[in-house]
């Protein structure tokens, strides 16, 4: 199998991006096709010994699109940009699975531009694994679609259980609508209108309000691009001011740092279970492809677990199994 | 100055809120009207020496609305619920200022219906206050409404800018519209059309990314009622979630559990920084009466913190600096 990278994509690319993505390709075996500026590749490559022994292919393009610049203009005027060359060897049949850390809109459309859709899927979305009080869990979209109506919900919470079953390894996903309240009154128009659709499945457990996201009492959790974004972001905020408060706290006094001293094996495991690049990517579900969208500063790990969900959603067949999902839930 | 109190709201009343309002009362010279079940009260108010020297006044229903209640349903059939007694009060200008931790959605609806709205606000919003790294901010609506238009968040950005004023002491607040991206054609329709709106005003700082809200760049940040609530709702989660994994990890080796020990005392005032008990409460912003809206949890310092919030309020002449501020916006 061969995984189409992005290597121009992120804050640290390429090298962030090649070198996580070349110990992925080790630890599993699979090949790459590493899409980008030539010599910048080339360089990094030569940092690392044996790399002759794996299947790589540099296709080399001058252009990339920047973490900040507006995605549709870009891609217009970047037709040979290095996430469209990526996602085209995977269109063509040349790769099995794409990933890019770059610019996530710009991943996001020329993913949609390159591959399509699955049957019944309307719009594409960002399905990201978080940390609960039980364990794990999905949530989507986590922003490709800013205005969502009702069908797109629906068809968010059939990929989703399928994402759920491949990275989580849970046999029944219980689907759960973020809301402000429990009642399925509570909420936008969207929210009450998507809530009626789902009430007839036997895995959807009701609305979920945000205060129990983190409880874990849903498996996957079913949003609007837009508020889940914000939902995500904002915890992602929290935690380091959480953090940097705690760290503010701690060095206080003699005995607080003391006692930091003793329990920052307790943080750095605390970090752990809260940190993204554990997870690596979020894949974009709907598309007729696997595509795994990395977060902008993806450290080199963060790659490597990115790619590595990027093979195993390719391995276990997830567009298959979306298909037969949405079919079954229509 | 009386303060009209739900003595029936909130999900330890009648005892936290009496407790809460008399310390308040006492520090303040405030007088207090007591609205609810008058053997209850009385009870209550029995368990507190010396409140013969307080200016206190029970005013007697037996109906209250259950925290979990429908509101609307709950009003219409109860006319003489607490709630609406204690509203009833600030409408005839027996009291200044109104306090419940009872169901938010039945305290909006029973303000609103009693008070009505101030002149250039279309609807109330629930402002809240944030802890930042940079101390405080405000966000407003934190979800008395759900279904918003642009001129609504117009009209939330000047009452934000005048809560943040008396509550924060700023004097130039600046405001920030929550969004997914900073550049202005980031976001929902909703979203990009306030954006339009704010642009010309010197105060608007632009869009914060969910990201950045806790990082303090906006003292007031200016959402929907469902963003605002999820937003909040899913922090609170959120450093639950936190503390309850940090303690699990704590508590796994000696050494972990001697740092912790030592470092309680970070905790403890990590915990003041993010507790919502601190601020009290949330006024509903808008309607033309200062109306405190405590949480449902509140503690007795809690209600003491949200019945000062109120006294404050009134005290500085809150509705007519909102009334000149919404004046001057316009």
């Amino acid at each position: 199998m061969r995984i189409a990278i992005d290597a121009m994509g992120g804050d640290e690319a390429p090298r962030a991006v090649v070198d996580g993505a070349l110990v992925a390709a080790r630890r599993l075996g699979a090949g790459l096709i590493l899409a980008g500026e030539r010599d910048a590749i080339a360089a990094e490559l030569s940092r690392h010994p044996g790399t002759r022994t794996l299947a790589l292919e540099i296709c080399h393009t001058p252009d990339a699109i920047a973490m900040d610049e507006p995605p549709a203009a870009a891609l217009r005027r970047k037709p040979r940009a290095s996430i469209r060359v990526a996602a085209d060897a995977v269109a063509n049949g040349r790769a099995s699975a794409l990933f890019s850390a770059g610019n996530t809109g710009a991943t996001v459309m020329a993913a949609h531009a390159a591959l399509g859709m699955l049957p019944g899927v309307d719009r594409p979305a960002l399905g990201v694994t978080i940390p609960t009080r039980r364990g794990s869990a999905v949530l989507l979209d986590a922003g490709a679609n800013v205005e969502c109506r009702p069908q797109h919900l629906v068809q968010f919470a059939a990929m989703g259980r399928v994402f759920a079953r491949v990275a989580l390894r849970l046999a029944e996903p219980r689907v759960g609508l973020l809301s402000i309240g429990e009642e399925e009154t509570k909420g936008t128009d969207l929210v009450r209108e998507t809530h009626r659709l789902l009430k007839p499945s036997p895995h959807f457990a009701g609305n979920v309000e945000a205060r129990d996201v983190y409880a874990g009492d849903a498996d996957v959790i079913v949003c609007d691009g837009f508020t889940g974004n914000v939902a995500l972001k904002i915890s992602e905020g929290l935690v380091e001011t959480v953090e940097s408060l705690l760290h503010e706290e701690l060095s206080q006094t003699f005995s607080t740092r003391v006692g930091y001293l003793l329990s920052r094996r307790a943080f750095r495991q605390f970090r752990k279970r809260v940190d993204y690049s554990e997870y690596g990517g979020a894949p974009l579900l709907g598309v007729a492809g696997v595509c795994i969208v990395g977060h902008g500063r993806s450290s080199p790990k963060a790659v490597r677990n990115a790619v590595a969900m990027a093979h195993r959603f390719a391995a276990e067949g997830l567009l298959e199994r979306i298909r037969a999902e949405i079919a079954a839930s229509a």
